[in-house]
C-alpha cells in the first residue's frame, strides 16, 4: 500500500473516505495474515482512525493508544503504509506503537490501562508550557475494568488538563468483556447515556458523547468534531460503538479466534496440558478453583470453564485483582490457580509479594509466555519474572523441562502448600521424566567431566543438549541437569557437584535468575561459573530462537567458552 | 486495659457501650503515646468497630481491614487488650491485622486496597463449600480512590458471592482524600445517596446504604442490623461517615499530624532535603513537577506544594497511575519527581518497566523508607526494592551515603536525561560529600589492605566505619567505599580493586542487590566475596537496628568472618 498524506486524507470526499477504509482493511487482512498480528481490534477500529485523522491534526495532536492492539490503521495513515508488510518481523515495524519508529507515536503501549494516564501527563505538560494541541487516548472497552483506568479517571479533576478519552466499545477484551464496569457501560444503550450516566461522568470531570454506530464515518466525523469543540474547555469522554473485526464476516463471527493472529499453524501443548490436568484435578478435588485476567482461550482454560463453571473466574483485565482474590480463597482453603502470561504478571508483584507470599499461601501461579516471545516486542518478552521473583520470600520457582513434566508439577501442586510459581514458554513437547520433587535437580546426562551445565526450562535444556552433542565432536564430555526449580535451589545436588566449571543457561534475563543464585551459592569455592542469559536490555520484537541467540543465548559463543575452559 | 469477652459486649447497654468507647480511644492514645502507631483513624473507627463486633459474630464472620489502620479496636475487643502494650514492639503485637496473630484476624493488611478483594476470594470459597457466614471489607475514603478496589468492584457481579463494604469516610486518605471519586462520594451528602447513586452502585451489584454519623452509635447499630439482613440477598455498601482523630481535640485538628504518631521525636532529615533541593531547582528549571500518591507531608513534599502548586500533582492512593502520568509528562520534555516509600512503588512496578524504562524516560524515583523501617512490620519494610530494580534495563540507581549527597545527586539529576532511582532511608545526618558523578563509587577510606568494604547507604556505610575501627583495633586494615550507585556499576574501580577479599553491605535483601551484582562482576576472578543484607524471609516488627542485626547485618558476625579471612 502506498503511503498517505495528510493533506489528502483531509482533502478526500465522504466517499474516497469510504473506499480508503475498505483499502485499509484489505492491507491489514493482507499482512496479518502472513506477518501474524492483531486482526478483528484493527479491523473494527478502520473508520474511527480515519476519522481521527481527518478531524485532528496530528503529529502536532497526540494520540495514545492503549494496549495498542488498535494502531495498525494509524501506522498506515502516518507515511509507515511502504513498510507495513515488515510488520512485526525482526527489524521491521513493531506490532504497537513506538516512539523510536515514527513522531506520529507519542507513547509506548502495549500493556492494558495506560493511556488516559499517559494522556493526562502529556496534556498536564502541554498546560504547563502554555501550549496548543489535543491529546487524545483512545481505549477499548476490556481496559476499563483496569484498576489503573479508574486510577487516571480519578485523577481528572485533579490535573484539570483536558484530554478526549475515546471509548472504543466492542464488548471485547481479548475474552468477551466482564464485570460491572461493563455493565455501567452496557447499560449506556449503544452509545446514548442517561441523565443519571451523564451525571456521573460529569462528576469525574468529563463531558459524555456518545456514537451509535462507530463504523459508520457520517456518525463518527461530526461527532469528533463536536468532541474537538468541547475539549477547549473540559475532558470529553466519546463512547463509540464499534464492532470488533468489521468487515470481515469471519472475523466478526469469531473475534476471539482472531483476536491475535499467528502466521503459521501453532501447538499451545503447555496451555492445553494446563487445562487438561486442571480439569483432572478438580473432578476429585473440590479446593481447585480457576482464575484469569480476560485470557481464558489462550492460557488454556477454555475445557475447564466449560466443565467447572462454579469454579472458574475470569475477572477482566485485573492482574492486581485477581492475585488478592486468590490470597483470600486460599485463606478459606480453597486451592486457586491464576494462569497469566509472565509480562503481564508484573501488574500483580506487590500483590504476590504482600497478600499471597507474605501471608504463605498456597496459591499457585501458572506463567505462560516466560523466555522470549517475539514478535510482540518489548512490552510482551516474559524474560523478568525469574529475576522478580526469586527473592521473594515463601516462594517456590518451578521451571519444567517439557510438558510432561509440566503436567507432573501441576498434579503435585495440588497438595504443595505454599506459594508455588511455575513458569514455562508457548510450546513444548511431551517427553520423558523421572521424579519430580520440589526442589529437586534431574541429572539428564550424567559424565565424569569436569564440566556440569544447569539449564532450565524447556529451550535451555534443548540449548544444553546440543552444546553437549557438539562439544562431545571435540573431544569434551559435559554433564547435563535439568535445573527445574529455581527456589528453593537444590543445595544438596550444588553441593555434591565435584566439577570446576559450572554452566546456567536460562530463557530470563541474566541479571537476578538462575546464574546469579548459583553463583551466590558457589562463591568462594574456586569454580568457573560461566551463566548465560539475556543482556541487560529491553529484547524488541523478532523471531523467538534469533532473538535468544543475539540477545545473550548464543550456541557458537557457549560452546566457545564451555570447550575453553575444558582446553585451559 | 482488660480482656472483654464476646458475651460481655452482646450484653451490653448502650450507655455502658459508649462508656466502652471512650475506654477503648483513652486505651489507643496512652499505648500509641507511648508505641506509636496510628492514632487518628484508630480514635474515629471506635463506635463503628465496636458495633461491629456487637452486631456480627467473630471469628465465624470474618472482616478484613483495608490497609489495617483501623484495627486497634478490633484487636482490643478480640482478646488482645492484655497484651495492648506491646502494640509494634519487637515480639509484641503488630500494629497491622496478622493471621498469625488471632483468629480474629483472617486476612493479613497494610498496603491499600486489597479488602474488597480478598474479602470477596473468602465469599466465593464460603459458598463454594456450602457454608454460611458473613464477610466483611473495612475500607477508608482514601483507598476507595486505588485501582485496586475498582478492579474488585467491577468483580461483584462476576463472583455474585455477598459481602459487606463498609466504607468509614472521614474525608482523609493520609493526605486529605482527593479526585473524582471522592467527589463522588462526597456529591453523597453525609452518607445519603441520590436516587442516581443508589443506581450506579446496584449495576455494579451493591445495595446502598448510608449512615449518617458514624461516631453515634444508635445509628450505627441499626444500620449495620439491616446491612445484616440484606446480606442474604445482596452485597452491601454500607457508607458510614466517620470523624477522623473523634473524641481527641488535638487529633480531630490535626488529622495529619496524627496519622501516625512516632514515640519519640523524629528528625526527617531525607525528606527535609527533598523539598529543599526540589523547591531549589524548581526555582531556576520549569520543568520540574512532584508527584506523590497521597504522601505530600511524610516525604517532605509540603513546602515545595506550597510554593508551586500548578507543578504539584497529588493524584492520591494510586502508585500506578502516578508512574503513567511522570512517563506522559516526561514524553512532553518536563521533569517529573515521584517520591513514594519503597515498599508502595511495588505497586508500580510494572509502570517502571513498561512505561518509565521501557520509554527510557527521564522520570526520577525518590524511594524514601528504603531499607529496614522497623514498627510498621512485614508490610513497610523497604527491603526489596535494591532487588526489583536492579534488572530493569536502562535504570540508573543511586544510593546516597548521606543527607548531603542526597542533596547533591537530586541537584544532578535535574539534567540527567535517564530513569533514575534514589533510594534512602527516613533519617539521615548532613556530612561531608565529594565530587559526585552517575555510576562512579568513592573511596572513603583507603588502605594498602587486602579487604574492600563496599557500603551502600548511609546505615550501611555507618557499620562499615565501625567494622574498620574494630577491625584495625585487631591489627587488620581494610579499605571503606561509598558503593552509591547499584547501577551503573562502577565497573573501572572494581577493575582496579587489587585486594583479594571484597565484602559487600546493604540494607536490603541479599538476593538480588549490590551483593549479587559485585559477584557477577568479579565471578572467576578467584576474589573471596563476602555478602551481607537481609536473610530470605518477611521481616517483622520491631527496632530497626535490631532487625538489622537479627536478620543480616551483624556486626560481630561480619568482623569475625573478615577477620577470618585476613588471618586465614
Amino acid at each position: 500500500m502506498k503511503n498517505i498524506t495528510s493533506g489528502e486524507l483531509k482533502n478526500a470526499s465522504l466517499p474516497q473516505l469510504k473506499v480508503l477504509c475498505e483499502e485499509l482493511r484489505e492491507e491489514i487482512f493482507r499482512t496479518v495474515s502472513v506477518c501474524g498480528g492483531h486482526l478483528s481490534s484493527n479491523l473494527g477500529a478502520a473508520e474511527l482512525t480515519v476519522a481521527l485523522h481527518r478531524v485532528f491534526d496530528f503529529p502536532t495532536d497526540k494520540i495514545v493508544f492503549d494496549v495498542g492492539h488498535q494502531c495498525y490503521t494509524h501506522k498506515l495513515l502516518s507515511g509507515r503504509a511502504d513498510r507495513f508488510h515488515t510488520l512485526r518481523k525482526e527489524g521491521g515495524l513493531s506490532g504497537f506503537p513506538k516512539r523510536e519508529e515514527s513522531v506520529y507515536d507519542c507513547y509506548d503501549t502495549g500493556h492494558a490501562g495506560t493511556a488516559i494516564s499517559a494522556a493526562l501527563g502529556i496534556a498536564k505538560a502541554r498546560d504547563l508550557k502554555g501550549e496548543k494541541f489535543n491529546v487524545i487516548a483512545l481505549v477499548g472497552d476490556g481496559s476499563f475494568n483496569n484498576g489503573l483506568i479508574f486510577e487516571a479517571l480519578n485523577s481528572l479533576k485533579i490535573l484539570n488538563a483536558n484530554i478526549l478519552i475515546v471509548l472504543n466499545d466492542n464488548g471485547m477484551s481479548i475474552s468477551p468483556t466482564v464485570g460491572g464496569t461493563h455493565e455501567v457501560l452496557t447499560g449506556i444503550k449503544e452509545g446514548r447515556a442517561s441523565v443519571e450516566d451523564v451525571a456521573l461522568f460529569e462528576r469525574f470531570g468529563l463531558q459524555y458523547m456518545g456514537v451509535y454506530n462507530g463504523n459508520d464515518l457520517t456518525e463518527l466525523l461530526p461527532a469528533l468534531e463536536n468532541a474537538k469543540n468541547a475539549l477547549r474547555n473540559t475532558s470529553v469522554l466519546l463512547h463509540v460503538t464499534t464492532k470488533k473485526g468489521h468487515g470481515y464476516p469471519f472475523s466478526e463471527n469469531a473475534p476471539l479466534e482472531t483476536h491475535g493472529v499467528s502466521p503459521h499453524a501453532k501447538c499451545y501443548e503447555y496451555s492445553t496440558a494446563l487445562g487438561e490436568e486442571l480439569i483432572s484435578l478438580a473432578e476429585k478435588d473440590e479446593r481447585i478453583v480457576a482464575v484469569t485476567a480476560a485470557m481464558t482461550d489462550s492460557l488454556g482454560l477454555r475445557p475447564f470453564f466449560d466443565k467447572f463453571p462454579k469454579r472458574s473466574i475470569d475477572v477482566g483485565i485485573c492482574e492486581e485483582h485477581a492475585s488478592v482474590l486468590c490470597a483470600g480463597l486460599a485463606t478459606e482453603g480453597m486451592k486457586p490457580y491464576y494462569a497469566i502470561y509472565s509480562t503481564f504478571l508484573q501488574r500483580a508483584f506487590d500483590e504476590i509479594i504482600h497478600d499471597v507470599c507474605g501471608q504463605k499461601l498456597p496459591v499457585t501461579f501458572c506463567i505462560d509466555r516466560a523466555g522470549v516471545t517475539g514478535a510482540d516486542g518489548e512490552t510482551h518478552q516474559g524474560v523478568f519474572d525469574l529475576s522478580y521473583l526469586s527473592f521473594i520470600p515463601n516462594l517456590t520457582i518451578a521451571i519444567p523441562k517439557n510438558v510432561t513434566e509440566f503436567r507432573e508439577m501441576i498434579r503435585l501442586s495440588a497438595d504443595y502448600p505454599y506459594p508455588l510459581a511455575i513458569r514455562y514458554p508457548r510450546e513444548g513437547t511431551e517427553g520423558e521424566i523421572g521424579d519430580v520433587k520440589f526442589g529437586k535437580f534431574e541429572v539428564l546426562h550424567s559424565t565424569m567431566s569436569d564440566i556440569v551445565i544447569l539449564a532450565a526450562g524447556e529451550r535451555c535444556i534443548d540449548l544444553a543438549g546440543h552444546l553437549c552433542a557438539l562439544a562431545k565432536e571435540q573431544g569434551v564430555d559435559v554433564t547435563v541437569v535439568n535445573a527445574r526449580f529455581l527456589k528453593p535451589l537444590d543445595e544438596e545436588y550444588l553441593s555434591a557437584v565435584e566439577a570446576g566449571c559450572v554452566v546456567t543457561i536460562e530463557d530470563n534475563a541474566l541479571i537476578g535468575g538462575l546464574g546469579d543464585a548459583v553463583s551466590r551459592f558457589y562463591r568462594n569455592s574456586g569454580k568457573t561459573i560461566l551463566s548465560y542469559g539475556y543482556r541487560d536490555v529491553f529484547l524488541p520484537h523478532g523471531e523467538a530462537h534469533s532473538l535468544m541467540e543475539k540477545y545473550g543465548l548464543n550456541l557458537q559463543k557457549m560452546l566457545s567458552e564451555i570447550l575453553g575452559y575444558a582446553r585451559r
